[in-house]
C-alpha cells in the first residue's frame, strides 16, 4: 500500500477532488498548511529581486493499494496544475498495514 | 520504529486518549483534519440515496518502538470502535531515524 | 529522498527556520498540533508531582535528498534547542517518489 501525499493551490482543491473521484479513489483526509519556499517567480522591487514566503496551502492523503498508485498520482498531476510556479508537490510512501476500525479489516480489504 | 497514524472520531478522542495511557503509549501528537468519503450508511431522502461527505475528523500520529506496535493498535482499535460507520482508519509505516531535540538521543532511547 | 518531521516549540520556528535557511533547506511545509505528553518537568503543587499535557506545538515537515539529510537534522537539533523539558523530536522516514506538479520533474530533480 502507498501514501500519496500532494501539497497543492487552495483554490485548485474542487477540481482535484472531482478528478480524485473520477478515478475511482473516494477516501481521503486533508488539512490546510503554510508552505515555506520559493513560492512567486523572483521580482524585481527597488532594485532588489525577492519572492514571497509562508503561502496557504491544502494537504492531501491518500492511502491507496499499490495498483492504483499510478492513475491517482496522474489524476493529481493534471487536476492541480495550472502552469504557474507554485503548483505543488506530490509525496509517495509505503504503508506497512491498514485497518478499518469498524470491521478490524486489515491490508488492502480495509481501503475498498 | 514504526509510526501510527489513527484518523478517528473526534467524539472517541478522549476515550482513545486513555486507551493509549493505559497501554503506556503516552507520547503522541493529534491535529484536527477532514474526511473525504463514504461518511455515512447511504440513506434514502425523497427517493435520492447519498452520503454525506467532509466530515471532521481528529489524525493521531505515535512513534513507538517496534515492540509497542501491537499493543498501540489493539487499543485503537477497541477504544475508537463503535460499530457504526465511519469510526476511522488506522495506518502504520516505518520510521527510519528519530531524535529528542534536548538530549540529542536516538532511536527508541528518544522515545522513552 | 527522506523526510524529515520536526516537532517543535512554537517560540522557536523564526530561529529554525534562519538556521535551516542557512543550511540551504528553502522548502518545507508546517502546521499546528497539539501534544500530549510528559510536557513539563513534573514538579510539586500542594504535595502533588504533576506535569501538563496538550500543549501547542508546531509541526515542520521537509523532505529532501539524502545527501542533505544529516545537514538538515543538525540544524534542527541546534536551532530548536533550549535545553528545557519540551524541546521536541525528529523523525527520519523514507520518500518512495517525488514530482513537482509544474514541470512533472520526478526525483531530486522536483526538490531543486
Ligand atoms: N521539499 C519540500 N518539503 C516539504 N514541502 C515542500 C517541499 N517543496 C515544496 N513543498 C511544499 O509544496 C508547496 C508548493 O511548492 P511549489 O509548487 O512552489 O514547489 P516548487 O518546487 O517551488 O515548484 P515551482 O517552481 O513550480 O514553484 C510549498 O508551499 C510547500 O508547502
Ligand atoms: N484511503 C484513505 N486515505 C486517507 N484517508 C482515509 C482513507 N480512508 C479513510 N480515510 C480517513 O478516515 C476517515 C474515516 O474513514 P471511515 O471510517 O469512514 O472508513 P471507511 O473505509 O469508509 O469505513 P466504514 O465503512 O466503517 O465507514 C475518513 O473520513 C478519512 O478522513
Ligand atoms: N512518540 C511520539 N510520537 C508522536 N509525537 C511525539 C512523540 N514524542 C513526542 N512527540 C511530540 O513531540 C512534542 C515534544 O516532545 P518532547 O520534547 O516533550 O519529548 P520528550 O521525549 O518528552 O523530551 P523531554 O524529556 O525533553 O520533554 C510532544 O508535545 C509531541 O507533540
Ligand atoms: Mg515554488
Ligand atoms: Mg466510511
Ligand atoms: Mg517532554
Amino acid at each position: 500500500m502507498k501514501k500519496i501525499e500532494a501539497i497543492i493551490r487552495k483554490s485548485k482543491f474542487d477540481e482535484v477532488k472531482k478528478a480524485l473521484h473520477s478515478s475511482e479513489v473516494v477516501f481521503f483526509t486533508y488539512w490546510d498548511v503554510t508552505g515555506v519556499g520559493n513560492e512567486k517567480q523572483g521580482h524585481v522591487y527597488r532594485g532588489v529581486s525577492y519572492s514571497t514566503t509562508d503561502i496557504q496551502r491544502r494537504k492531501l492523503s491518500i492511502i491507496v493499494s499499490d495498483e492504483f498508485l499510478d492513475k491517482t498520482v496522474s489524476a493529481l498531476l493534471e487536476s492541480a496544475y495550472t502552469g504557474s510556479v507554485g503548483d505543488g508537490k506530490i509525496f509517495v510512501s509505503t504503508i506497512d498495514e491498514a485497518y478499518r476500525i469498524r470491521t478490524k479489516e486489515k491490508g488492502t480489504d480495509s481501503l475498498k
